[in-house]
């Protein structure tokens, strides 16, 4: 991508009204447009950013046996109305909208509903279980106030799986393998060395259920870790879960930290409110066990920035930023043109993703904002490079740079910097 | 994908309150789920479908400078109301609905004012003009009526582009080179055949749009073509179009069609109602000149099921199928089962997308159902191919089979069927 070409521009300065260190960054790089509070449209490089998330999740989910699909954001008030979840005293962030003919419809903000309400067409029997479904779907929600960015949005991308089974012990047994899917995608977004499951309220159903807390100060929860047990029990669970677990308050250390995954063991109830049951191999109906198990993408992408920015700007990690590299040309003779564009093509064909600053800018300002994108690795052509056949390399997370070899660079690039 | 583990199955029947034959079969087939009427999920045969139809319009646009964004589906009153499009009587497929504090929100139905709202703070001086903006957007309008399944939805996904210049000329050109651009994309889903470039009704900016429209039985649009002249005239517009066109009603042939595209060219005054300008190299401010082109993804589907689709089932074009080959195992014996996960195997392997029928069931049963998925070809594997050395080949569009060597069908396999 030639940011000549690329419609956005970088900004000195946020919007006053953004108060979010993510927003403020993320706006000003050109990754995102602020449309209203909690509502923030995704540009060329802040969308490269969420498929490359996504395809990480995605890769993950099908590796433990979720299909993909995408449910509706309509819903019907019906569906909803039988586990009293249609009420606005029990959820409280729907937004609703109307019909023509004035019938109520609600905007998902979850699909649990849903998903049970498809799955009647599809579960008859014991033989059609387990299964597990996820989608990455475009979720409203009527937040109150909306001021982390796009850490909590009224609008934001989810990641949710929902994994049907005919018994307890299965259900168990897979919600295992999700904790463990996720834990490989959080080590693949760069969040692994500081994200915990943490023990957090169960809600109606179970008395835990577990979090994905990543220790961050922008975070909106407290968290309180147990390092050398690796324990990290939400806030809002203290008391139960020290009792429980047996562990001292006094071992235990309290961090700021944002929940970056959530998974629910909903066990049977839902089944049964909804009335929703399978043939077991006993011949008899019995209840479905469904577990729900979220990652907010947006909101992951959110912390990336929060946790990883310095003062110069974003530092995104390998596996998600919006590209490789970020190449620069500085002057704009025919020579270095002419090399800076060779190097490009010739990293495109090799796979590589380039962000390549071809405009007539200062040095100065081109360094700012390949600092402020932040990219992991900045490369510079210059006249004086040419000159001794190199290229400068700068990693983003690095002071100094070095000189390579241009023919090494191309030759070993995957392997110096994959 | 094996159909094995795939949790939609077949249905002989569709719902009785879906009258449209594109949605009866898509239910049927396992496709989409129906939420209410206008609103389906796609489930993950239907999305296959739609992400293909996504990448080719991708790649297309890409190819033309187009640069992929995701706007917000929640929209701002203020936008729309400066262009009058926030009310009711002159826009009437709006949802809305409302904060918590009362203000009120737009579910968003298309997205020109979005579009320019954002460019107002990208789009400064002629430099930064031509831009080429698009998105894969999860449009709601409140349609009065809803029963053509998914050609007409509550919910559907569009491909929308924007493109802004600096005079009418540069708009004028890039019209033209998106004309050509979706000439291909239909080519490359299997309708280029049957697809028109149409006059229709400009609304409120130019005295006609183009159309987009594709001869179906199913379409809403009643369509005069001039063959001769390779001339399409949407029937809204036909006095008007036979007039500016030089040409006698005497030789148009009346046929139904649906739209699958149409595009705007909205020229300056939406600039000027919202006060958006570039200034100039002559230093002056100018309105910008703005265009819009829509496909409807979802849409496209539907049309593509209406027109191939024959008394067994559906027939996918090839770019847009589900998969390239349907792989029936017939028997369970051990060299069978082990043949047909061998060749699924080396097809995976060669980047080909089979849906495997692994499932033990009666020979007609999976016949019937690879008719009714519709994938351009099916292969067979039983224990007199296995005999033989050979694989039943038959292809979605022909009543008969061949027989193959199986080393031929896996070494020629693109050469023959690409």
């Amino acid at each position: 991508m030639r940011l000549s070409q690329l419609f956005t521009k970088t900004r000195k300065e946020a919007p006053k009204d953004e108060t979010a260190l993510n927003a403020q960054l993320l706006i000003r790089a050109g990754f995102v447009h602020k449309v209203m509070a909690g509502v923030y449209a995704y540009t060329p490089l802040g969308l490269r950013v969420l498929e490359n998330i996504k395809r990480i999740v995605r890769e993950e989910m099908n590796a433990i046996g979720g299909q993909e699909l995408i449910m509706s954001s309509l819903q019907p008030k019906e569906t909803w109305e039988i586990t009293t979840r249609w009420d606005d005293d029990i959820v409280d962030v729907w937004f609703k909208t109307k019909l023509k003919d004035d019938t109520e419809l609600g905007l998902a903000w979850s699909h649990e509903e849903a998903i049970m309400e498809m799955m009647k067409q599809f579960v008859e029997s014991y033989k059609d279980l387990p299964v597990s479904v996820y989608q990455f779907q475009n979720k409203l929600r009527n937040e109150l106030r909306a001021k982390s960015g796009i850490m909590r949005g009224r609008e934001f991308v989810m990641k949710d799986m929902y994994s049907l089974h005919a018994t307890a012990e299965d259900l168990d047994a897979y919600y295992q393998k999700v904790i463990e899917a996720y834990k490989r995608i959080y080590d693949r977004l760069g969040l692994g060395d500081d994200t915990y499951v943490a023990f957090a309220s169960g809600g109606a159903f179970t008395k835990f259920s577990h979090e994905f807390q990543t220790v961050c100060e922008a975070g909106e929860d407290v968290l309180y870790l147990h390092r050398d047990k690796n324990i990290a029990v939400n806030e809002e669970v203290l008391d139960e879960a020290v009792k429980e677990l047996g562990i001292s308050k006094d071992d235990l250390e309290m961090v700021k930290s944002a929940e970056v995954g959530n998974i629910f063991n909903i066990g049977s109830e839902k089944s049964e409110q909804m009335n929703i049951r399978f043939t077991g191999s006993d011949g008899k109906e019995h209840p479905i066990y469904l577990a729900s198990y979220g990652i907010g993408i947006t909101r992951v992408m959110g912390v990336i920035v929060e946790k990883f920015a310095d003062e110069h700007g974003m530092v995104w990690p390998e596996g998600v930023a919006p590209a490789q590299i970020h190449l620069v040309r500085l002057g704009a003779d025919e020579e270095v043109t002419k090399a800076a564009d060779d190097l490009y093509t010739k990293l495109a064909k090799a796979g590589v993703e380039v962000l390549y600053d071809d405009r007539d800018a200062p040095a100065g300002a081109k360094f700012a904002d390949a600092d402020l994108i932040g990219c992991p690795v900045r490369i510079t052509i210059s006249n004086r490079t040419l000159a001794e056949g190199v290229v400068e390399v700068k990693r983003r997370t690095e002071a100094d740079s070095k000189h390579v070899k241009t023919g090494e660079f191309l030759k070993h690039y995957h392997g110096q910097h994959a």
